[in-house]
């Protein structure tokens, strides 16, 4: 991939994840939109039931050919459409399933934000601490950025190290326990489909999480969560994407290049990530991220830190996301939502 | 409490627990009941939002008022109720939250039934294993329990052995890791609020189960299935009322009598049962159902069974009921959902 070229994510990710059902042609500000002509057209699929299209693309093997599409040069093809969609380099990505990058852009408070700015402005803080080796986080993570459209909440992303949790808190893979593991196979299979995230279930997903170290990936994420904070979302989505649907090796330096490469980073911004991402800076980062999340009371992820009554409540896992929302006032409308017209 | 009395569960149970939400007028059959007087009174107060009403004394503190009853002597009053009520010793007890005692009798089969016959009747069948000693398998029980009346399932209930499953499978209790322990604390309170199920949680929650062995309750409950099963339902709530409403031990034989007289059975069955929990029949037969668990992938509670495509299927905890719908083609209303109309 030609340097420069990064800015808009590969398409590798289905279209259906951020926000899956009918947009209201408010949310359609394609003038905030570099590739006008994309959006536009965009738009116009989004009206006639496109993503209801990609839904059903999705449940009849969507998401395969999306990896297939991944792998045979999808980030390659992304860059080409890069240099003629006249997107600047190093830019915003936004995200590709809503014209406009909403999706990427509104209601997701950088780490600059604080629970204060949230109070005055009147929308509840929900804070989603993840690290991409979680599979139930990936579904949370989608979850909670379809429902940042529609419940009055702000959501911040916070990349930290399940294996500190885990080590901080005794916890131990949930899996270890074999039944539970037989069990947790089915119900993440279940689950995906359900959440309509393409997390792929193979029977040695166990063993695939056990024999990975996430710790430089999520340095990597934290290095560019600093710098370029505007790729925390299509970056932490693609690295999911890789480990979870492609079952490629995250740990390496090689494929974390490659997977920034598929969410639209540039070589050289990549590259600058990754340097960092053996800094102090960065490794500081990372473990006062991951010791925030303690505090809160997480022995795993995703735990997810809700802001109301003036203190952090946490919810743990993925499946408490309609009792938060009963909490706040918001109705859950199940894991796929259409937003509000 | 006078012999032969013993055929209405006492009103221990706040009314909500069952259905909550409006009742069609077809639902209350009150020919079919044999206190009509009560059942018409009941209807009336249904008619005119008493359902709604009895959610907001719950949340205002009915279920501690509903202990406070229980507590001084609401069993004997139930009895006199019962007396003038007209109903017939050993009767079926029928739910006080629908009139016509619909709640009870409709669409729960007794261990009798087979997934055959189930297949034929074109309903899911949903076998719910549980113990008493099991927070979440009371949620569990609530939400089916509403569910049956509005999803095209049959509910089973498969009184179980939650130290069984534990032991064979290796599992520890959740709450043996500190920081879970001190999160579920909250999970239970905040998800039994949502729940409308009249769980109360003390910052001893865990010693209490700790200090506890539901086997011989268990056990009692399930010489009920096999003599009385019209008893099973209105026995379990009250166990789970008494254990963890009102954190009484359930594991001596003078509450566990006490527990079965709130639930509406008489001495006379409650002392046979007693003697029956002893012997080989009744042994066998939770022994039975605890590995019938087992094989079906159980490693804690509650142990969902749905049979569909043909094979069973494990769905655990309480916080699956949205995931089973979705497959069965039925629609998740929230824990609290108004029948259909």
């Amino acid at each position: 991939m030609a340097k420069g070229t990064g800015s808009l994510p590969a398409p590798a990710i289905p279209a259906l994840l951020c926000l899956p059902g009918r947009h209201s042609p408010g949310s359609q500000r394609s003038e905030r939109h570099d590739g006008a002509e994309r959006a536009a057209a965009a738009g116009r699929r989004s009206r006639s039931g496109g993503a209801v299209a990609d839904q059903r693309r999705s449940r009849r093997g969507g998401a395969v050919a999306d990896r297939r599409r991944s792998r045979s040069g999808g980030a390659a093809a992304a860059g080409r459409r890069s240099r003629s969609g006249g997107a600047a380099a190093e830019g915003p990505p936004r995200c590709r399933s809503v014209p406009g990058g909403r999706c990427c852009g509104r209601r997701t408070l950088r780490s600059g934000g604080t629970a204060r700015d949230e109070a005055s402005m009147g929308r509840t803080l929900v804070e989603l601490f993840y690290d991409v080796i979680s599979p139930y986080s990936w579904l949370a993570f989608e979850a909670l950025c379809r429902y940042r459209h529609i419940w009055n909440i702000e959501l911040r992303f916070r990349p930290a190290f399940l294996g500190g949790i885990m080590q901080q808190t005794g916890n131990k893979p949930p899996a270890m326990l074999p039944k539970r593991g037989e069990y947790l196979l089915k119900d993440m299979k279940r689950m995906a489909k359900y959440y309509q995230v393409p997390l792929r279930i193979s029977p040695d997903a166990f063993q695939h999480i056990m024999g990975t170290s996430s710790l430089t990936a999520m340095r990597f994420i934290t290095a560019i969560d600093m710098t370029n904070p505007q790729y925390l979302e299509p970056l932490s989505r693609q690295f999911w994407m890789c480990f979870w649907s492609q079952y490629e090796d995250i740990s390496q330096p090689e494929n974390i290049l490659a997977t920034a490469r598929q969410a639209g980073l540039s070589e050289e911004l990549s590259q600058k990530a990754l340097e960092m991402a053996s800094s102090p800076p960065v490794k500081d980062r990372l473990k006062d991220t991951t010791t925030e999340a303690l505090k809160h009371g997480a022995f795993g992820m995703p735990a997810v830190v809700a802001h109301y009554d003036g203190k952090p409540h946490l919810f743990f896992g993925s499946d408490r996301l309609e009792l938060l929302g009963s909490i706040i006032g918001e109705k859950w409308l199940g894991p796929v939502p259409s937003p509000k017209l």
